[in-house]
């Protein structure tokens, strides 16, 4: 499994049709997992993808659209069942916070673990949480309603050091930690090493940017400049794109045309529409325009970044 | 297809396992659809056994156990995608009604249909609602929280005209419909022609009982007694009494054992425990006590009177 990977759970949209399920994705990174948006059965797919629901630490949810928020008390109730005791993180619209209290009020007991509601705000770029190797932002969509996108990137990581040139410089492991930060090492004479001769170029951090639901919007190009891998919805096929923007969606050529000026290294699309059951038509437009597209489809994962032929 | 048909679509209890659904049964009569407690993920059962929202006339909700409906706001979602515009009527606890009204408020525009709410009371056998053809009452059932079960009892049936007799004694057609609820005829010339010479005993009358969730409970059997189906929940095996009466659940036997004193026709188990994946001891259990039973197994139909080896 790669360190940085995306496992898509559903990605449906609104009514559930031909066996596929609503949004739900699971981020992981090392050892942090993250839920993004859950829709009715996200916990079935868990299941059946033997994720496991302990091992969760963040829940984010994008908007109040049912397909993106509807298996949520279920989960956090079958978490409860499960004796979960350790914290648990979400952070979505205001609206959602009364709806999760009123069904955990009603059940038998106290619940096992606390849950922390953050009230996300909406239309803004700001950085929402970070986790011991991540910056989490919010990406201010334009949906029919108020709907944030997330943008998750790793933190800067430590230079590597070159063990031969510490041995050779003589350089205690006190001196280590910030040798791999950028520091110069002074010896006991007082002579200065220059980092690059200890240490190599930092490894890259990767990015991933979650863009469900949103009609077509040029103002995000600024947020996801460059990201390693980009989910952006596409609703409808190109020939729909009166009706994408009249329910606020987008097409196939718009999120590619969105990927393509964003220049980001793959493309994933979803949120696709029930009126189509077969998705080629989905891939085939998208790729015409931006060729490092792939579908978003449940049960399979895209390591980040994502190289085709993986 | 039987005229008075159970299909389950879901079975299992607390948190989803092996594959199971949680509970949720549609009950048909003729052309009335009911559809009885909605754990998550009903629609997608729906949705697998073809079975169209559209036609759902009623929904009843035993008790606010996750399990039993948190797949009902998403249900009513995508009524209201799908553009219903007919009335639904849902019956269940009073707690329901905010849940629902709080996740039906934050969409785009209007419902296309109106929900009728109806709270019911608990700890009480009375009559909840009258369809065409059916009665359909409240089941005291003594759970954790208030719970109620349900029976559905066919209204009595007409007599049944015999047409010679009809042509013999000249009965105009507009006597037929009192000869039919059990009157007598009196012809022209002033002469009693007995009702049991003009008609046929009426075809019996059937019904069906819904107990989940509920501990043993003897003071059930005043109400079920002779009932042509019941389903009564069996959440755990016979060694697990003790957790069982903890749980205010019931088990194998005790199912049984309640279907044998109230001598109904046959017997359906369900509401099995995640604990369990292979289900053959719940079904060789109970049949230890009261040989006609059954599974309620997903994707079933059970026609009421259920005959075995239908």
């Amino acid at each position: 499994m790669s360190a940085f990977e995306l496992f898509i759970l559903g990605s449906n949209s609104a009514v559930p049709a031909h066996g596929r399920n609503p949004s739900a994705q699971i981020l992981k990174h090392k050892s942090c997992s993250i839920l993004i948006d859950c829709g009715e059965g996200t916990q079935f797919q868990m299941n059946r993808y033997h994720i496991k629901r302990a091992n969760l630490d963040y829940i984010l949810i994008s908007h109040m659209h049912g397909d993106h928020y509807f298996g949520l008390v279920g989960l956090l109730n079958s978490m409860r069942l499960n004796g979960r005791t350790r914290e648990l993180q979400i952070y979505g619209p205001p609206e959602l916070d009364p709806i999760i209290r009123l069904q955990t009020h009603y059940d038998e007991g106290d619940w096992s673990f606390q849950i922390n509601f953050h009230a996300l705000e909406f239309g803004k770029f700001q950085v929402i949480f970070e986790s011991a190797d991540l910056i989490v932002s919010s990406l201010p969509l334009k949906h029919k309603l108020p709907c944030n996108g997330f943008l998750f990137k790793e933190k800067p990581k430590l230079r590597t050091i070159i063990p031969e040139a510490l041995e050779k410089f003589a350089v205690p492991n006190s001196e280590i930690f910030k040798i791999k930060q950028g520091s110069d090492f002074i010896n006991s004479k007082g002579e200065t090493i220059l980092n690059q001769v200890l240490s190599k170029e930092a490894k890259a951090s990767f990015s991933y940017a979650y863009c469900s639901d949103t009609i077509y919007d040029e103002d995000l190009l600024a947020y996801i400049a460059g990201v390693d891998l980009l989910y952006h919805e596409a609703t409808f096929l190109k020939e729909d794109e009166e009706k994408a923007a009249l329910r606020y969606h987008s097409t196939t050529w718009q999120a590619a045309s969105i990927a393509k000026q964003a220049e980001v290294g793959h493309l994933l699309i979803g949120h696709f529409s029930a009126k189509y059951k077969d998705l080629s038509s989905y891939l085939i437009e998208a790729q015409e325009i931006f060729s490092d597209t792939s579908l978003a489809l449940e049960g399979n994962a895209y390591a980040i970044p994502y190289l085709v032929g993986q």
